[in-house]
């Protein structure tokens, strides 16, 4: 049900099938969960999944689009008593890329609000006050939501050294953010953000990406794509523009997400400078960053590891530098021929960004972009870096994650991880894919979702997704869903091989309704239920193929599910006929091998 | 571009970009590639991939669906002159699920030769030949197929003990068949077939399948279907039809297709029996062999692995039995309470099967059908069975492979691998998928390509397809198309992380056309060119757009490849100009760690 407000057309309303609930915990806490009540038949409790939508898919929420959304965290900040609201940086032509007097395509948000920072001499990072041992209201948030509201956990898995704890409790999550292996990115000037953590020991993340260019898309496609990939799982955003207008659309997107976002903001300050990294200088690039601080980005990718004296490395790769604040940054060096500015300012950067809470996502700025690149020494040298930086990062408490490649066949992947935890410390893992071959364009959706399945397994705690259209184009409504439930895919299978204990819930859920032919159920539980039932549509179109205990696949005369429902039927009356063998057997329908292979002995015997 | 004729329309013409060659051998072979000629400006040799497509690419190739392919074994078996040319069964109603005297709505195909078998006394089989030390020119053949016609060979990898060599020879392959671990499907009644072979020593297979149902398509869409899914690259197809006409359907795709097309045989049983699966007897199931050998099916699914005692092992599990011949032989075996006919009458089949070439998959009737039933007693007692009857397939030198799961989360997949090697004794491995979570219809392609790249990895040979419609409906040509690229996505993702020498050649092409905006050769060389340029069409759809050293992503001012150019020109004239420093350093643009190192120290002494 699209919405229409103000020329931004916004997907509002339930995904098919489920319904908004709320658990409620300390400090006015209410944790949304989607959850999926089964029809009677089945006999058994409403499904509660994790939800990353935000109010937009409850029905009871007035939601008006030139206000933004509530800002639910505001109480909780305020309560802290650390911050000050200060009058914040005007907004100059050129935040837009524009020139005095030129009109902006993109309207200002209406009602803005004064930004927020530490007072002077505190540090509002919830690294901080985790490693005072104080919980805040975002731990207790997040505890409740990585639980699922579940009582019932079970699961086995192979989690590579991670720690998972049974239950996740909000010391835990305290004590994770303390030592560094979680992040809760959230500006003191995002309120609107419903509390998530990034994680190893977590539920793997999954982040999406927008972003308007010189070529296409407008402002409100923006923020109905934020909207929209929210809808389907995406757990955080990546602002990813470079055209016109850059601020004014930020401040909409931000405004409006229940989400963290998160920046490259060389790219907004290689705007200023039209386009000429050779002009970048750290006085711009630091006022970029003040005024994304001030508009409430969550996290910073920040290519701070791409050193002067690594980019002659990349000289003889197939595919030299493919990060794009990489290569402005590689450029920028060669140019001056002096180190980064970025990594000789380092430590006033984290003065900055603790004065608001916005995390690190150091950047992989010399990350493979090619199989052949993969592993390369350009790559590692640049991720000893990060792991140097981040060292530092945490002297000032500022939440870091680093982020990973990118292309990397399979055989090459565990190292990629292995070699992150030893020298980041076991600070958050956040990789692009990734893709386990080249050959695919059109398909980078699926080459990827490979690898970050198995590096998610491995203990990556976010995954960026990579949309269909990665290496071809701009991404469209169909494509960014696509992207979202592919990378949803591969950050499920890796809870379930991890062992995470509220993961498998959900899969044996959706298998019970497809043995008992519960199609309604099936739908409703899948990660896109209008896919599903569209799907099953196109050859069953009838109501009544929706209660038919058969499906397209067999017909209704030949279906395995059915004939096992017989043969249980036929077990246990078989049984019953055979009553008296069974009792001197020890009444065990499931018997042991060893009993198993006697009995086919002694068949084999009567042939 | 579609042909239309008898009322079957059939995709032909080359692949867009690419170009049908043969590479000759001995005994008139000629071995089809599909070749990508580059632009000139790339200065590089033609790519030459693998072609499954047969003569439907190949635009100098008279087609008649009436006549059926050419017999290209044909001479190959008359020359070995141990099979013999005889009257064949004659064909039932029954055959094709009729009545006597209803009409067929599938007509005879036009063109039937007689069947040939062995003559009395001789094995046709090549694991027959193989082991008397002859190679044969299907062997010839397959030597030059896997080796892509290339004289450049790279890759590292782990192949976890697999012994691939750095080029295919004749002997390498006669060798594997003899041993048993790899396979050529080519009944001597299918002379249509270009020669190929599953193995773990080889390139990883695809297998798609069609098949009509008592619900859905004709039989023009079914034939169709085996060329459009041999089109994308189909390593094998499996007619898996159970409603009527299958006897008739069945002919028209095999005397059509240029792969191996394998079968479930009791599903036709079933249908003779009217579909009840207790008056099924081991004389009906062998008429049915017999007349799919004399047809020409290359390989048979036998769930002979079902034995009664393995049952009940199955009544606890979350969704029982799933694969449609195990809950058939569970059903008759419940029934009966007897043995398995497929088992007590093992040896019997390979007789027959020996006399025709045709290959054992020896099914897996108990493999889980959700996560929950993974790696369960059930599926590991039929495993240890599948292994016994591997042993007595080779006693009678009848080529063999294993079905295996299924659905499985990523931490249980190599248990399957590591289990199939060791109690089958390195016969071919043949899964499908496995899914790697349950909670994603309409995704299912991609929730089991995951662990299909896996599994392929770990040593499975082939891998069978899954669309995006499984467990939902039946796939239409766009389905069985996302299917095939998908899985042909996992199949090189694992022949590059085991390191096959001719697998990183194609992504490398790649990789450099993208670097260097070779746009057309992108599209050319893609898995899918179609999809790929129709993708890159629909941001940038200008004719200069594709020549254009930009992409939609970035915009034409904002490039990181252009940028990396520019870093390279800039690093060639920065050395110049560094001239004296540069020579003092050893002349290496490529700087060993330390020594970077050593020169970041001194910058960051500088600051």
């Amino acid at each position: 049900m699209p919405r229409d407000n103000d020329a931004i057309t916004i997907t509002t309303g339930p995904i098919p099938g489920s319904r908004k609930t709320y658990e409620t915990g300390p400090n006015g806490i209410k944790v949304p969960f989607r959850e999926v009540v089964l029809e009677e038949s089945a006999n058994e409790p409403p499904v509660r999944l994790y939800d990353t939508s935000g109010p937009y898919t409850d029905p009871d929420t007035d939601l008006n689009v030139d206000k933004g959304l509530p800002a639910i965290r505001r109480a909780w900040i305020d309560a802290r008593g650390d911050t000050e609201e200060y009058v914040g940086r005007d907004i100059r032509p050129e935040d837009n890329h524009r020139k005095a007097g030129d009109p902006n395509a993109c309207p200002e948000f209406p009602s803005k609000r004064k930004p927020l920072r530490a007072k002077s001499g505190k540090n509002v990072s919830q690294m901080h006050y985790a490693r005072q041992g104080i919980i805040t209201p975002e731990m207790e948030y997040i505890a409740i939501r990585e639980n699922l509201g579940l009582s019932e956990f079970y699961g086995d898995g192979e989690s590579f050294g991670a720690e998972i704890p049974e239950r996740v409790t909000a010391e835990f999550v305290r004590d994770e953010v303390a030592r560094g292996r979680a992040i809760i990115p959230n500006n003191v000037n995002h309120p609107e953000t419903e509390p998530m953590i990034i994680g190893r020991n977590f539920l793997v993340k999954i982040n999406s990406n927008i972003g308007n260019s010189a070529v296409s898309s407008s402002v409100a496609e923006e923020v109905e794509k934020m909207v929209w990939s929210t809808r389907w799982g995406g757990d955080t955003v990546m602002d990813l523009s470079t055209g016109k207008d850059i601020h004014n659309t930020r401040e909409w997107i931000i405004r409006n997400s229940p989400v963290p976002i998160g920046t490259v903001p060389i790219y907004q300050a290689l705007e200023k400078v039209d386009g000429i990294a050779e002009e970048l200088t750290y006085e711009i690039y630091r006022d970029t960053l003040i005024e994304q601080c001030e508009q409430g980005v969550d996290y910073f990718t920040i290519h701070a590891g791409v050193r002067l004296p690594y980019i002659p490395m990349t000289a003889k790769r197939v595919t030299g530098i493919v990060s794009r604040g990489g290569s402005i940054m590689a450029k920028w060096c060669l140019a001056h021929h002096q180190e980064s500015f970025l990594y000789t300012h380092f430590e006033d950067i984290c003065e900055l960004m603790k004065g608001y809470d916005v995390s690190f996502s150091l950047g992989d700025g010399l990350r493979p972009g090619s199989l052949a690149d993969a592993n390369d020494e350009a790559q590692f040298a640049e991720l000893d870096t990060l792991g140097e930086l981040t060292k530092i990062a945490w002297e000032h408490d500022v939440q870091t994650m680093i982020e990973g490649p990118g292309h990397v066949p399979m055989h090459k992947i565990k190292e990629n991880m292995d070699k992150q935890l030893e020298v980041c410390h076991e600070a958050p893992f956040y990789t692009l894919g990734p893709l386990t071959t080249d050959t695919a364009p059109g398909y980078d959706h699926i080459t990827s979702a490979i690898g970050a399945a198995m590096i998610g397994w491995y203990g990556t705690a976010m995954l960026f997704y990579v949309t269909p259209k990665e290496h071809l184009g701009l991404p469209n409504r169909k494509d960014v869903k696509d992207g979202v439930i592919t990378y949803k895919i591969a950050a499920h299978a890796a809870d379930l091989a991890k062992g995470h204990p509220a993961a498998r819930l959900w899969d044996d859920a959706l298998s019970r309704s497809r043995f008992d032919f519960r199609w309604r159920d099936q739908f409703k539980l899948a990660m896109d239920p209008e896919t599903a039932e569209d799907f099953h549509d196109q050859t069953l179109p009838a109501e009544g193929a929706k209660v038919a205990h058969f499906c397209s696949m067999c017909g209704p005369k030949f279906c395995s599910m059915q004939i096992t429902q017989e043969i249980r039927d036929f077990a246990e009356k078989g049984m019953s006929d055979m009553s008296e063998k069974f009792k001197t057997e020890g009444s065990e329908i499931y018997q042991p091998k060893e009993k198993v292979d006697a009995e086919s002995a002694k068949l084999d015997a009567a042939e």
